[in-house]
């Protein structure tokens, strides 16, 4: 599926003549398509359903804002030197490779002696480790000339939110719970990136910072998902070295104090119903809440979504957390604004509470690839789901004379104009380009033939069951978006 | 304008909170809404229409590969220092502010002279200023623990397409010429950007990179754009002190040679309709030729397309650059790859030339704003083409009671499932709602009264002519979605 990704144009590694980088991947013409979608779709959910601002702020942040947050401090990789040949890894990855288990969360000391135990070793030359240290993961760099002001890029792009509140509340006029969404890049520059695209250097980020009363908790529409059944993995059966699943429903999930109130129940229920809606099958969906040593310094209950893949097991595709007061008390306390607002409730000022949906976009989009992927003994096809298609209809000419190019580009320009995503393909047999299309998950190809120049209809195949239809060329755009939006 | 682009949340200062950076700006709901539409525009004639791929790849870039293009040594600003409190500048800048002269482009000896000759001073304290000298205006950073590999923010995204030219070609599949964009993050790290919004440190541009083989710079449809007539200022004229533009259509200026070949005239001529399309007057857009001092290193011939503004006089939202192949062979040179093409024209392998149209969206948002802002005697509104206003339709019950506030909900909701941006409004007397619509541009505002509750119609109000008509419920969205397009 990697070597298709490449070769088809979805996923390109980043500076590949110069020998390439770890941690960074181009989306190629093909996945750059496919992330717009899943992007569009996000914006469908959060901006327009759930109506949530979206802003847009700098990836260049002065360090005051990373060191009220906690960044500075906190946001740390604790990392191991070779001792032979001075290599330096994510002591949590080089475990989890050669011993197989995950000691991510645990304390420095106890990796030290993990590590001593288990004889991890260097990969490259088999050299002993040094001591764990951390390491800042931030990419650090300087605004303006001279070295005067440190500026990190952001971690995350909940930050430049948080420190608008005060704009945001009142661009919301005091209503809440307000949410505030941002979409855009995240960085992380980690120490030796050996997961392809699941451990990205630099990567796209979908956050939702939800702002509520702590005193009420409430979602307006919960009742609309309070039975969507949610499969949880708790913090306490992990610990345990248990493997169960409890499987609940979101209201339930909340009155059993499963998860910690109603809004962060309603937004693992909705990134439930958005990686449905990308295509994931539920089976592969599931819910790990972090335990205490696993989650970050601002969190005090953390949910990961995460997508069941063949090639990296379960991969976390969404974090949801309840970050409490702690970011808008911290900007408080280190701008010296005033950041609180008035509760009802307790009829005093307060500070707001935070729930966090924050998605990865890479990563969803690289399990939408691997779930889609079907190689059959007669075809391989990426079974995407209709909507999602990167190309949305070929077209082919089935002879390349006859008036029948001229008639397949004019059906061409006609699909585009139509704002269909068409590609024109006139090389090799129509069994070649089929295929080429199925590769790529175009879900109808419409051939222009003989009968077409005479009565002006033409087949659409359709991918999944390669079955197909005679239709009339007027209106063929319509036709095929109502195939696309019908049958997805 | 400024004040209410702030105030109602197009664009704020970026870290105000703590004090703010200079060349950080922030898009807020409605800016970012805006900056979208911007975008989606963008590619509307870009992706779809012309039919170039799109790809997204880091902003983060290592060493090897701005080496190659020429951005380690050339992308420089002049620089000064004041010997007494030690501030920097930008010595364009400051010579602009102080003399009203542009000495861009100038070489450093004559900008010596300039600076002494005309008693430029340090604008904080009247401090002398030192001697000129070159800062490379790119944040630089470190990718991965250490420092031992440089990495740097990238100036351009046009380098990340150069690299992924084989890849690219292949997926173009031998087809010349095409093209290939790129929407994203561009940085410079100025030495003390003073121009809010037009001089940003970081900022989102549109790229686009058309490749063709060198001898055969026609574009498949320039007779469709031939016609169009473009207002140059050519390069001589400006060297001869001379304010006269010429006018001239696309097509003659090839003929009489005042545009180096078909594909930049063709995007030349493109560019005009893209900038009337989003709102700008064409008397208020010029094409600008670069002299050879002001061009950057890659170019042979460049173009700024500019707009005229109250604020900051005529604005380079657009530069079109005939990069010829410098940035390929360069790339091929640095890293040993062959990045040449079969040409049929020569019969032999060649290196593609590119001409590069490469468009801010900051800026041209802020043309839009300012170009849009009406303020009359009775009212102040933007005059946003329909198209492009972030909110779509305002929603407003005429009473806060009878049954009308329920009422307006269900219209707003509809609406929204519609795909409109809708917003409920329900505070204050209809006049000030009015008002609060017409200053962020809303085209329509819906009125739900008390003839609403009998017999289901509503009243649309028009934020130009502030005329009314009366209409059915049922269809409204699509009713107005009608309205946006037709009356744009």
């Amino acid at each position: 599926m990697m070597e298709l990704a490449k070769r088809r144009g979805f996923i390109w590694p980043s500076f590949e003549i110069y020998g390439g980088v770890a941690g960074f991947y181009d989306f190629g013409p093909l996945g750059a398509l496919l992330k717009n979608k899943i992007i569009q779709k996000w914006r469908e959910y959060y901006v327009i359903k759930e109506g949530f601002f979206e802003i847009d702020s700098p990836n260049v942040m002065p360090e005051e804002v990373l060191k009220a947050s906690g960044h500075v401090n906190h946001f740390v990789d604790a990392m191991v030197e070779c001792q032979k040949c001075g290599a330096a890894f994510r002591v949590v990855d080089l475990s989890r490779e050669q011993t197989g288990k995950d000691i991510e969360g645990m304390p420095k000391e106890e990796m030290n002696q993990f590590v001593k135990k288990h004889r991890v070793r260097c990969p490259n030359c088999s050299g002993e480790l040094g001591k764990i240290f951390d390491f800042n993961a931030m990419f650090r760099t300087a605004i303006g000339p001279g070295s005067q002001r440190v500026g990190y890029l952001r971690p995350e792009t909940a930050q430049g939110i948080f420190i608008d509140f005060k704009r945001l509340q009142r661009h919301a006029r005091g209503k809440l719970p307000f949410g505030v969404v941002q979409i855009g890049k995240g960085y992380r520059n980690e120490i030796s990136p050996r997961q392809g695209i699941i451990r990205l250097r630099e990567f796209t980020m979908a956050e939702a910072e939800v702002f509520f009363d702590p005193d009420d908790s409430h979602h307006p529409k919960f009742s609309e998902l309070a039975g969507e059944q949610l499969r949880l993995w708790l913090a306490g059966d992990q610990q345990h070295g248990k493997e169960k699943l409890t499987e609940v429903m979101a209201g339930e999930a909340v009155k059993q104090k499963l998860v910690c109130n109603e809004l962060m129940a309603y937004y693992l229920a909705l990134t439930k119903r958005f990686l449905l809606d990308l295509g994931i099958p539920g089976e592969a969906i599931r819910f790990r809440e972090q335990t205490p040593g696993q989650r970050a310094h601002y969190s005090s209950e953390t949910w990961d979504a995460e997508v069941s893949t063949e090639r990296f097991g379960w991969v976390e595709v969404a974090g949801l957390a309840y970050r409490t007061d702690y970011d808008l008390s911290r900007h408080a306390q280190f701008s010296k604004e005033d950041l609180t607002i008035f509760s009802a409730g307790k009829n005093k000022k307060v500070i707001c509470h935070v729930v966090e949906p924050s998605y990865g976009i890479d990563r969803p989009l690289y399990c939408m690839l691997e779930h889609s992927y079907v190689s059959e003994k007669k075809r391989k096809y990426l079974r995407l789901k209709k909507e999602f298609a990167p190309i949305e209809v070929g077209v082919f000419p089935l002879l390349n004379r006859d008036r029948m190019p001229e008639k397949a580009r004019e059906v061409h320009e006609a699909l585009r104009a139509g704002g269909l995503m068409a590609e024109y393909d006139d090389s090799g047999s129509i069994g070649r380009r089929y295929a080429r299309a199925d590769e790529i998950g175009t879900p109808y190809c419409v051939t222009i033939d003989h009968q077409t120049l005479e009565d002006d209809t033409v087949t659409i195949r359709n991918r999944d069951d390669t079955s197909q239809v005679r239709v009339g060329i007027s209106g063929l755009a319509n036709t095929i978006i109502d195939l696309i939006r019908g049958c997805s």
